[in-house]
């Protein structure tokens, strides 16, 4: 069975809170999307604001679509500004939602139940008349079908008898539960025999997914939603989701780039400028992460053990995260390119272990800190030889005719060291006072850059004397690594992550897993 | 029918990426999730590591549930110290899980069919002998199931004829579609008849939440997840959403707290240290948000139009985002207490709305923090009279010698006083000096203890030199209110989010909506 995917994340998505789309970032969207073999693009209503109306005078592409209204009431087809501008699009396929729920069409709409039909069928052959495809999103579908079964159905044959080549149920309010949804779609898959039936959820109950899933057991073939599942409210279905679940698990014809999937997704988040969730089903970056030892044990062994699909094949990669909760071989796993003679059963892996597991209760965190555990293990190993040391810092700020200021003593070799700086903040200065002292001795030191600075108050009921966890990453344009420091104060625990991260690139170590 | 909720979030949430609990911080979410009215919360495994043995033997409760595993292969329950530890734990309800899927019995523990049925059979009659309740988690059930359906029965049947209380079918590698756990779970409760079976499904493939439910309908009566969904991997099953699923669209009896369903959310977050989803179904900050005019009118005419529940219900409310006109009146709701005479036509509102927009883009965020709205407002209302200023800060920090030390000079009236304080850190340091300058003149400022200090960089590319926002809340035990300060110098953000906190105490402020 082909399944046809629908991406609306250029229009329902745009709705979501933070959500702002200029004309090149639609583009950009829009090329990403297609380059995966998304089937179709709503790319926004040509009526509703300018922004839209410019894109689609730029712009136009088979798979590109119109979205707008039915016409208003009251009026004839050819005086709607909104169908007249869908018409006058160079979109092959336009996109109309017209009301599927009764008590919709008289509260809100306030015409009669014929009038409404009758609008749906004009509107729908105003389109065909002027050679487009016609998607029919029936709003309000599911409620209208779950209170009057007959009427949803007669909204939805209006656009049929009219032409319309598609007939969209929606779940508007999101509120629709699985089995209902699933009735309902056998329901109009039977009674429409042929005819191309889709369906477009949004997540209010958190179930757009599965929703998705099991209209397409009931005979859908067309799936609406946008790629990352943002959109109004609690968002749409989740199109890279619902795409991976039918390709893998249901071994439906989805005819997309599947391995691309991962990548597509991290590529449309930075353009929406949204952070990609990290729990994303097949494409956030802890989809494939395990962190409990045992997991871990068993995903080293055999990795099916834990894992439902190979991550491979979203485009996906698999991560051993290091916690108190982890286990031996994850340990022996991070370091077996560093030390390959380790293993399970070395009393070194038990001491390494437990002493992450020591620092983890004062508040460091191993898991996102790769650069900082690889100097722990080296330590502990006995290997580490120190590029330099210490000597001391201090720092002085004040407000309003203060400087921040930092001079820091190093000693490298025999020889010492002393740097003073100036910087936006007392950690500002600590950081370029400390590169400036080192770059003397190492010059290698000038191509690391600080990429991310992230500060987290881990016990925050101490209140400005609470422990706090500075993150740091850089990176060198070959790699990138992050350090963690620990402390009751921001400057010492910023001092530590930052003498880690200098270290750790002067060790000269290579990536770990 | 009367549903059970057994909360994972401090055992199999505690497996996410970026999580790690106190035992204080599992005290604090015990405490939230026992006040909502979940029934079972599970607390960790006090064999596995040393902070949950620390949680397990200095707090018990009723609700609270121990976990592990059946015994190890080739010793007996007696000697296993998982078993034992459990069966020594003060909890009165245990949970144990074994394998149910016959490929990891053979490939990840490597014993035979009736050894590992022994071995559950076995581990579960060992802890009731110890007096104990017994929850069987059958890990990867509906893999077996769908491999080799008798085995899998086997399993239960094992832990059952021992007389284990409940059997909790888990979708451990969260890959088990709509339909296929519905039918499993169906024919579970028709072979089982009478037991209470449970079930715990991930979010490896999105539908963890529809799972949920059809397992419901197909006779489950015990669901297993975490509170805020987040867990290993892609995450657990979301127990908010799905309790509120079940209460409000499936008419299921839960006894709990709906209406505080929204507040404990976010609390459980905050403690988590993580932000919620705006989008969370129910409990999410944009769950009832509308953006586009045509749903904020219709939704200000008739709100069930685009909501599906009403969101008090829930304790969430509805936003209408910023469009200006939504903005102006959120602004005259927020200060009518403060100026009754304002309305959205005030000019003042307009230039107040401005200023919030202009300072959110430069990384303040108001929203959490009402006591610095107050003083904004009140300052371009012009009603502001300030009880102090500030005439130098100046702070020395240095390792290993130095010691951290705040200078602070303010003048109240006309009057110039300068307290030097040492502390943990700079910022705590001039929190200190700060405050014993004020107190000398308002007394008053000794019962204001902080209880609060978060620290977010806004935009991390700028690494160390990034802007960082300080949020501290602060309370007289009366009330407690939390103010904002932002800037590239952590200590300067932290002066002025301070000066905010006494300034409000000192204006003697109501709380505000």
């Amino acid at each position: 069975m082909r399944i046809e995917f629908y991406d609306t994340t250029l229009r329902d998505g745009a709705q979501a809170a933070g959500i702002s789309y200029s004309a090149a970032d639609k583009r950009q969207i829009f090329g990403l999307l297609d380059a995966f073999g998304v089937d179709f693009v709503e790319g926004g209503d040509p009526a509703s604001n300018p922004k839209d109306a410019e894109f689609f005078a730029e712009f136009s592409h088979p798979k590109l679509v119109a979205f707008g209204a039915t016409h208003r009431k009251g009026i004839s087809p050819a005086d709607d500004a909104g169908l007249v501008a869908l018409a006058a699009s160079g979109a092959e396929r336009v996109c109309i939602f017209g009301k599927a729920d009764l008590s919709q069409v008289s509260e809100v709409l306030g015409v009669s139940p014929e009038g409404n039909l009758s609008m749906i069928s004009e509107s729908v052959s105003f389109l065909k008349a002027h050679g487009k495809k016609v998607v029919f999103d029936a709003e309000h579908f599911f409620d209208g079908f779950a209170k009057d079964k007959k009427y949803a159905l007669s909204a939805l044959m209006a656009a049929y008898m009219s032409g319309a080549d598609t007939l969209v149920l929606c779940d508007t309010n999101g509120g629709t539960s699985p089995l209902a949804a699933y009735e309902a779609v056998k329901c109009v898959c039977d009674a429409f025999g042929g005819a191309a039936i889709g369906v477009h959820f949004h997540n209010d109950t958190g179930v757009a997914v599965a929703n998705s899933l099991l209209s397409v057991k009931a005979g859908a073939t067309h799936i609406q939603g946008t790629f990352l599942g943002f959109g109004e409210r609690c968002g749409n279905a989740n199109l890279s989701t619902i795409i991976a679940d039918l390709a893998l698990k249901e071994g439906c014809d989805c005819a997309v780039n599947l391995a691309d999937l991962t990548r597509t997704a991290h590529a449309v988040a930075e353009i929406s400028n949204i952070t990609l969730d990290p729990a994303m089903p097949y494409v956030g970056s802890a989809a494939f992460a395990h962190k409990a030892g045992m997991h871990s044990d068993a995903v080293i062994k055999n990795a099916h053990t834990f894992e439902h699909i190979s991550p491979a094949a979203v485009g996906n990669r698999e991560r051993i995260l290091l916690s108190e909760v982890a286990g031996r071989s994850a340990v022996v796993k991070k370091l077996e390119n560093l030390f390959p003679s380790l293993d399970k059963s070395s009393p070194k892996i038990k001491e390494i272990l437990d002493m992450v597991k020591l620092l983890e209760m004062k508040g460091y965190q191993f898991e996102g800190a790769d650069g900082s555990f690889v100097l722990l293990a080296e330590r502990m190993m006995g290997a580490f030889k120190p590029s330099f040391e210490l000597v001391r810092y201090e720092i002085t700020a004040g407000k309003p005719d203060g400087v921040n200021t930092a001079e820091v003593t190093i000693k490298v070799g025999g020889a010492v060291t002393t740097a003073k700086e100036t910087g936006n903040g007392p950690v500002n200065a600590l950081d370029k006072a400390l590169r400036a002292a080192l770059t003397r001795n190492f010059p290698e030191l000038s191509e690391v850059v600080l990429t991310d600075y992230k500060v987290r108050v881990v016990d925050s009921s101490g209140a400005t004397g609470a422990m706090v966890r500075v993150l740091i990453t850089s990176s060198d344009k070959k790699k990138s690594w992050t350090t963690v420091g620990v402390s009751t104060d921001i400057v010492e625990a910023s001092w530590s992550a930052l003498a880690d991260s200098f270290e750790y690139k002067l060790t000269g170590q290579g990536g770990i897993v």
